[in-house]
């Protein structure tokens, strides 16, 4: 995988550093194929590599209990910037910075952003390094460039799955936002948080293209599944069970409101919030999802009932207006 | 779902014994359908009810971590007798035995046995207490009926998932086993364990049947993944994340041997073995579960390469023989 900085030194020397005698490697789903190959190169310091193979998509899913129940002195956790505070393990983040040169996508997305002057950069861990220089291209095509930094991400102008608030604080002021990296996912979380215009610039298939169609297919589809979720009696609260997606009270405050609107609120707890899982519960006819408010959203077609994120069930009750939910974006917690 | 008794009054007077107030639900994928019906239960005695769901197999699969994580004073665990001796969070083990009446398919599973004279009798959980009445109906059709206790399970003649020891143990004293209870699963294990006909009373269907064919095909199958992972070069060894699927020391010495033939080996830890964990890792040719012998047997067809059990893997290194492995039964551990 030669797109990626796995930093096999550095691992190496922080292995050594803590004296570490048993490691846990943590990939998320893309780069889990290098495993392998990053264990052998963990054995040479003399430490026990073990992988991790369970899903993960993101720092919030941070692999603590597997951790301690392996007895593993530190946890090397790959593709994500650090987002929890404490970690009963010691862990390593190590952010895969991608190597490919984003010239040619950034080109592509020029004649894209003609309509705009002013424009929101954005982008991932594994391309924050690009900004500056792709902040130039743009200026040198006589844009104004603006990159928002609010301080709760590790990087100005980076985004993950579930918080976008470096480009909503400078909503206001830019047109159109251009995110850097691979693929619709994060872009599309930018396009939905925002309501703006939202150009990709792919370096890996060197590609630029707006997600525009996406994110109002996917505002009608939340839409439907408000409606939908308005005539259900029966819901299922999901409480996250990963390390960074518990929010118990926020649960138990969801519960309530649907139990006073004498609807039935029933708690579910669990690692991995999937289609398989909700089927098992066929008499419940919506969930609200306090875990990851992403997920549900991007594969909402592949669920049999609605799954809302807070703010939808906020809608539900009557307690929040859709174009109030619009205006804050869907990704608000 | 009437086939079964839930318990509900003991499952409150428990509750109410503990003076629990925050109680984890933990029910096996065929009853989690009932599953908001017993949390409204569980809600009147005051504790708040969370449901896990997360899949579930077995009382290996004790929801503790989340059990934890959540803060709840206890797990009532459904459809599986107590396996973990030691528990951090109280558990109460609802074994959801079934009310269905067994006659009509024992009757209909004489004519299957009439080959054989001595019958040994085995069943799940779910049934022990029709094991003295299916007897006297084989005694009265003039069989003798063997029942054994190794008493590593809760209950004479009962199977689990990977433990089919009370039916191994009276091997060389029947011709035949008798298995009471829903479905192929169990039966196909005291098939594959003993290598004896079994014949299937399926109270659910009130049907009888053999699985002889279904035993031979899946022996068949372990055969070529055998030779498939001969010529493998590098393995996964998995360890289960699950607290009665931990076999750390066994996952170590399997590493360790096949290093020692010059193999590649990576220690993959996991909570749920899924042929789509697997397929995150296309540089392994085969994998060896420590984690839960049943499911790779079960699924194999769903997985890319081989996935072997302890065993089948002491074949593979040559440190057993194929008859070997058959004499001791594929669920050996």
């Amino acid at each position: 995988m030669k797109n990626f900085d796995f930093e096999e030194e550095r691992v190496k020397q922080e292995i050594l550093k803590l004296g570490a005698k048993r490691v846990l490697l943590q990939l998320p789903e893309g780069l889990k194929p290098e495993a392998p190959r990053l264990a052998k190169i963990i054995e040479k310091t003399g430490a026990l590599p073990i992988v991790s193979a369970d899903p993960c998509y993101g720092a919030c899913d941070l692999a603590t209990e597997a951790a301690e129940s392996l007895g593993v002195d530190m946890i090397i956790h790959y593709g994500h910037a650090k987002l929890l505070k404490h970690a009963p393990v010691p862990a390593v983040y190590v952010e895969a910075r991608a190597t490919v040169n984003v010239n040619e996508a950034i080109e592509k997305a020029l004649p894209l952003l003609r309509k705009w002057q002013k424009i929101g950069l954005t982008t991932t861990v594994q391309h924050v390094q690009t900004l500056d220089a792709v902040r130039e291209t743009l200026v040198r095509a006589g844009k104004t460039v603006i990159i928002g930094d609010t301080g709760r991400l590790g990087y100005p102008g980076q985004v993950i799955g579930c918080d976008y608030t470096n480009a909503k604080s400078i909503l206001k002021d830019v047109e159109a936002f251009l995110f850097v990296g691979g693929g619709r996912f994060h872009a599309l979380g930018v396009a939905l948080s925002t309501s703006k215009p939202t150009i990709v610039a792919d370096p890996y298939n060197n590609q630029a293209f707006s997600v525009a169609d996406d994110a109002e297919r996917i505002i009608r589809q939340r839409w439907r599944s408000i409606e939908e979720a308005e005539k259900a009696r029966s819901f299922g609260i999901l409480i996250g069970l990963k390390p960074g997606q518990k929010n118990m009270e926020q649960a138990l405050q969801i519960r309530q409101k649907f139990e006073e609107k004498g609807k039935t609120a029933c708690l579910l707890a669990l690692k991995e919030v999937t289609p398989e899982a909700l089927m098992e519960f066929p008499t419940i006819e919506a969930y609200v999802n306090t875990a990851c408010l992403r997920l549900s959203v991007e594969d909402a077609q592949r669920y049999r009932v609605p799954v809302l994120s807070k703010n939808e069930a906020l809608v539900v009750v009557g307690e929040m207006s859709w174009e109030e939910l619009c205006r804050k974006g869907l990704f608000e917690n």
